[in-house]
């Protein structure tokens, strides 16, 4: 339906954000779904047979969150059949697109093998 | 393959439960899968348009876990469109089946109106 | 005050655990707590900084938990100075102590070399 | 020591943040550290009884989050003796300063009754 609108589209919300660049408001929101997505679902028990109902469902979990766009989940590491382990942060790989206005962002989460550490940064803005 | 064997069936593994009768191990298990559950999903950002896919991810996770034979799980709540919210245990209502040998318990966690209160309980053992 | 009840000792909330005895409750209420602990806590960013104030936290916290009498949580691994991880099931070592009317249940959960998993377990029940 | 260096000082570590200004960095690392707090601890038991030493590890678990300089946080709502409830976003309130060399930022987290939402923003960036 047309009129209804989205939380982060009310004149009330908008109003927090007055103070940023569309530029800081994309990183600003990439961060907070980077940070929920790993602290979310970090620990979850994961195997081959589930893996993924996961990704899939750690995506569409945050495109609930504002500004989100689009997203790409992918779990990584070496599955062994009957085995399972809890979800670590050094397994996921993730792509995050966010838009606000004309300004787009990408950002990444993914294992840095140099810095031995899942590192979430922004990949480029447009 | 027929050789590939799950933790839970080795013999170290089996030697920490001995002195559990089958009812008291079935109970134990459910226990733990019904607080993991909870613990780990609760906070999940949640609307009508994930609702399935997490009710999904959550009972294919939590098949990985020790002892558990069938789970079913549904998020239930007045869903507005456009909305989202954060995944409640108020929100959980599930129904796990153990196994360990013969006996099989049926276990719950849903809201209790008359506690206001997300129980974890044991409905029965067979 | 006197009159001040905890929900666990309402009547409503103990009709569902009729079908019970005071072990089988005991390993139930146990397994939840243990359950609930890890997959609250995995993910959490850990120091030597923090590493006791979490630990107590955690404590603290699962001593809300309907029949918890006693926890001990210790977080263990080599923390290297100016350097914090994400807290894993494997760095978990905790005693429990569930009370049921006058059974006591001690379960554990912690680390097994030989399995390669942080095992949750029941050390004894009297 | 002085010569124990944090991850976030390593030159592999900042190179991956060279395409953002010092405000951009700023209310990324924030986000993240937003994200993460909320997803992390909301769901943990809490009551009159373990309100501070919850408080306190969350405070103390971000400071090791990086660009984190100071964070404050208060549980809010009506603890009645006796009965423990889990946090949710909206007993959440915090006050997050990063640093990211001369740029500081302060973020929120707090519950904004307009909005029946949990809201993370920036108040001020100098």
């Amino acid at each position: 339906m047309a009129n209804i609108k989205k939380l982060e589209e009310s004149e009330v919300f908008k109003s927090y954000f007055k103070n940023l660049t569309d530029r800081e408001r994309a990183v600003f929101e990439g961060g907070i779904t980077l940070g929920a997505l790993f602290h979310q679902f970090v620990g979850t028990p994961v195997s081959l047979n589930n893996k993924e109902s996961l990704e899939k469902a750690i995506e569409e979990a945050m495109k609930n969150q504002p500004c989100v766009e689009d997203i790409e989940v992918k779990i990584v590491g070496d599955f062994e059949e009957g085995k399972y382990v809890s979800l670590t942060g050094e397994m996921l790989n993730v792509k995050l697109k966010i838009r606000v206005n004309e300004t787009i962002a990408i950002l990444r989460l993914r294992y840095i093998e140099e810095l031995d550490y899942p590192l979430m940064y922004v990949e480029k803005i447009e």
